[in-house]
This record gives C-alpha cells, sequence and structure tokens, in this order.
C-alpha cells in the first residue's frame, strides 16, 4: 500500500502542459514522518521525486498506442514510450534542483507537479545512477518537451 | 492501488550489493497489460525502471538517520538522503539502458533489482528530465558507489 511521505505546495492549481521552470514547489513532510528521514540531504545538489498523478482518474488510464499530447504531427506511441500522465499506477518521476531545506520542508525547482500532489518517495541524485553512455531518443520527444521547462 | 505492470527475470536471486552491472535482466510484461504499451520504445537507448523492494519486510522501512550500508566509516544520513531499501513505500528507480525488445519483453542492462522483482512503471529517458546544471553529491556516496556497476 502505497501512502505519501509528503505533499506539494506551489501556486499551480490546475495541470498545465508546458512552463514548468517558473514554478517554485515547497515540498512538505506527512505528520508521521519524522524530519530526521531528511538528515543529510543537503549534501546533494539535486532530488528525484516520486509523486502521485492524484487528479487523473484510473478509468482514463491509457493502454493503447496514441499520439502524445493528442497532436497528430507525433506518431502513436505506447504508454511506456512517453511520459504521460494517464500511466498504469499514476507515479510521475522527476529530478529537481534543491534550493533550501528548513526543518519538514524542502524548497525545489523544476518540479512539475501541481499543488498538494502527494509525493510517494525523495531519492538523493548520484551521478553514478544518470544514464551510462549516450541518450538518443526520438525526434517527437524533443518538439514535446520545447516549451516544457521554460518560464 | 499499486499494481505490476511487468516482471524482473535475471541470474541474480538474492539480494546484493554490488556487481549489477554484470546483470543482463529481461522484463516480461504482466499478463493483462497489452503488447501495445511497448510501442516506439525502441526509439529511446534508456528507460526509467520503477519497481518494488519486494523482498523487504515493511517492518524494517527506515525512519531513523543511520549510517549507509551499516558502515561506520559514513555519516549517519536519513532515509531520503540515501537510496537504500528499506525506505517509505519500497520503490526503486532506476535508469537502464534498453539493449533489446521483442513483443512482450525487453532486455536491459544496469538495472538493480533481482529475479522476479514486480515492476510498477516504465519510462522512457529524455535528456530534458536530466538534472539541469552540475550535480553535487556528499564523498560518502561516491565512495559507497565504488563497485556498485563493476561486473
Amino acid at each position: 500500500m502505497v501512502k505519501p511521505v509528503a505533499y506539494v505546495k506551489n501556486t499551480r492549481k490546475e495541470i498545465e502542459d508546458d512552463n514548468w521552470s517558473s514554478v517554485i514547489s515547497e515540498i512538505h513532510l506527512a505528520e508521521e514522518i519524522p524530519e530526521e528521514t531528511l538528515s543529510g540531504i543537503t549534501a546533494f545538489s539535486h532530488l528525484e521525486i516520486l509523486y502521485v498523478f492524484h487528479k487523473i482518474n484510473p478509468d482514463n488510464i491509457l493502454l493503447r498506442a496514441e499520439h502524445p499530447r493528442e497532436n497528430p504531427a507525433f506518431p502513436k506511441v505506447g504508454i511506456f514510450a512517453q511520459r504521460k500522465k494517464n500511466r498504469p499506477n499514476l507515479i510521475g518521476s522527476t529530478i529537481v534542483e534543491l534550493v533550501n531545506t528548513e526543518r519538514r520542508r524542502l524548497t525545489v525547482k523544476n518540479l512539475d507537479a501541481i499543488d498538494g500532489t502527494p509525493v510517494i518517495d525523495i531519492k538523493p541524485v548520484m551521478k553514478e545512477f544518470l544514464p551510462k553512455g549516450e541518450v538518443k531518443q526520438p525526434q517527437w520527444s524533443i518538439e514535446l518537451m520545447k516549451n516544457y521547462w521554460t518560464s
């Protein structure tokens, strides 16, 4: 049984596709999680945040191949070949920059989750866990991401 | 409710700390997940695999700061400042190299999960989701990872 360990607080109340770098988020530990779980975290510059796409209706989980963002210019691809929200288990995973830590609260940049999002894990980013070898990806994914992180 | 979408098959039957690069793994889709979910995945060189540390007893989840790998030479850090298995929600997340795809089966390198591990998500790695800015991490984590990926 997956339980939230923290919650996202930011100014983005509704799901939007793009411009996530303009959003600064706070991550507040859930009540039952002790502050000690964050001990030593400031030694890391980046964190991997696992969270739940809690606004997606599980009935809308996609198992057919579809055009990403319903854009017919993109090829139809399966859900495991894209990072769309309507996915089995509704889990998002994003690497963020740790800006500040204050007791039970982290301030982070580049988290693409809306206000109130339940966080289910926080992992430190280590270079040894980044891709080994050159990363290749299809052209459609580069086009789709064009305005994702702009401010 | 989190449900496996696939299972890991490889030759590592017991939990071990190091030498994961010697293990080649197959990921087999669960019966109820259609093959179409993998459509287009071969255009990506790397995948992010979310999986469950299914051999860990939930009673052993760590909420106190401890020495990573019980090594007193490492500082005591909280569970969210390390990638240890005994963590709330027992979820692992690792970037692997996609070696081959054959119908309902992926062959991958650098997956640090043992045989039978339930996979709960597969996401394509896009450069736009890698860390922005220089990654900094403490010295202890570099030492801990020294033999993690060796063969």
